[in-house]
């Protein structure tokens, strides 16, 4: 009966003295920072697309998966999580085993990173299980990371290893919003984006956004273990380096940063972080990599795209 | 192919002096009303569900109804509506032809209200249609209408005929945002709440959070025309007024109101609203009715409520 269910799902959110209004009226009501932005993001995860129910998946990792992507988004911007709010459209044939742990894997994840648990909405159908989350953060003005000011003489920087997240890592997501809150107090970063479809095609996206291109140095893309293991399975018959340009799901962070402040951060990153630098930022758009010979050849970006159909 | 589609969607959509960072980037940035409170709420509809694509639900009605259902919950909360991100799952079979609809029949009521469109997530895949919208509002501190709200002696006012709403009128939904802003300008509001489940589950609702009960006046209960259109339909077997606490999707407010302004509102109702007064808040819990001898009896709340299984 959803008015139970409900009731069960509200008792669990704790309270935050940031809700003038709490979960279970027709909204809820937040008390937003002074003199701050908000920063809203709004993601949608499916069964089939971006997870598999089963041994290897939980619904505590599908609830943690949820609210992490948006939360990356979020530290994209550079921005502090505030906020979120959860809709759910549950199967029928699993509505009363699902909810808990989606719920836990929401709410474990929100707490560690200070989020209030806002509110949502929870429905039922005979499709497969669907969960969308609105994440609000904050930001001073004029301070949130767009992905457009990437400058000509920036360094691009990847906040760490990239590749091979299917194996696991793409429900085990790190959102990197300590890591940026940390950068934004002490250094200036022009453009950022987080790698969700590709490091390759969320860098592409950024420097056409910032109608630029990038020069990138392909033996410093850092390439993760993952990438390495799917490339010497069987019949997989890519490189590791292809797996770290073009697999997504890293939720790593691609930050375009003046030189000093690039050279400062991989000095002393924040703890748990290990950034490198892997291309500067040049006038001619798109991207391009230097061949064994030194030449400079076009590098067509790769990742993850929907298909929409013709 | 997603950042084609993406680039179309978010040249669609008009600029707004609220939006420090338009759609495009990881996420919006707002720039929140000064001295005011954020609502936020989120509903998720799914095909099948909520609507039947078809020659009597065109993607356009989607969106519109997509959007409706949220700006209903601001309504229900006295808030001025100001912002919306939209997450949408597309089946793959349609992935090219829905995405206009749903887009024009958003941005056409988004128009209408003031409210910015601040972005979204857009998917594809094998299962039915999914579209979820978050709204973002705002308030003045202390002045949300929660439901838990109602006082003893409170009049409830129901802003509108309900019933029969599954003829169309459900895919037409009026959120009251206008004239909840008006309400909320000149007179008192204790509680409020829209009906969406039906009109005694929604009142039930508002009744137990306030821990308070209501003593119905059924021959008040404005009846509207789709509810006797319904009844007279060959083997429905119930009356207009049990089509009309029932079944739902009205998108009308309920209100508890002091009775002088209840009688206030009646007295000069916001143009184009036809408020009745249909009860009184007793303290005794649940809902109750006068039966033809004048005897009072209770009235089991009914509506629509998800099957989540045992």
């Amino acid at each position: 009966m959803e008015t139970d269910f409900v009731d069960w799902l509200v008792a669990r959110i704790p309270p935050d003295p940031r809700l003038e209004v709490p979960p279970g009226d027709d909204a809820a009501v937040l008390r937003p920072p002074a003199v701050r932005r908000t920063v809203v993001t709004v993601d949608m995860l499916t069964a089939g697309v971006d997870f598999i129910l089963g041994p290897d998946c939980s619904p505590r990792q599908v609830g943690h998966k949820a609210l992490a992507v948006s939360l990356s988004d979020l530290a994209a911007m550079g921005a502090r999580p505030e906020a979120v709010v959860v809709a759910v459209c549950l199967p029928h044939d699993a509505a009363s085993s699902l909810p808990e742990g989606l719920h836990e894997g929401v709410a474990a994840l929100a707490a560690e990173h200070g989020v209030a648990l806002a509110g949502g909405d929870t429905n039922a159908w005979d499709g497969p299980l669907v969960i969308s989350t609105t994440a609000l953060g904050s930001v001073p003005p004029g301070k949130a990371w767009r992905r457009d000011g990437a400058r000509v003489g920036d360094l691009i920087v990847v906040t760490g290893p990239c590749g091979g997240s299917l194996l696991g890592r793409h429900l085990r997501v790190v959102p990197r919003c300590r890591e940026a809150a940390e950068i934004a107090a002490r250094l200036s970063v022009h453009a950022a984006i987080d790698i969700s479809d590709g490091l390759s095609l969320d860098l592409s996206r950024m420097m056409t956004a910032s109608q630029t291109g990038c020069l990138l140095d392909l033996a410093a893309v850092p390439i993760h273990a993952d990438a390495v293991t799917m490339s010497r399975q069987q019949s997989d018959g890519r490189a590791p380096l292809d797996h770290a340009l073009a697999d997504g799901e890293d939720f790593e962070l691609l930050l375009a940063m003046p030189p000093e402040d690039a050279h400062r951060l991989l000095a002393d990153p924040p703890a748990g972080l290990t950034p490198a630098v892997i291309g500067a930022v040049i006038s001619e758009p798109g991207l391009f990599a230097l061949d064994s010979g030194g030449v400079r050849r076009p590098l067509p970006p790769r990742g993850f795209v929907h298909d929409f159909g013709s």
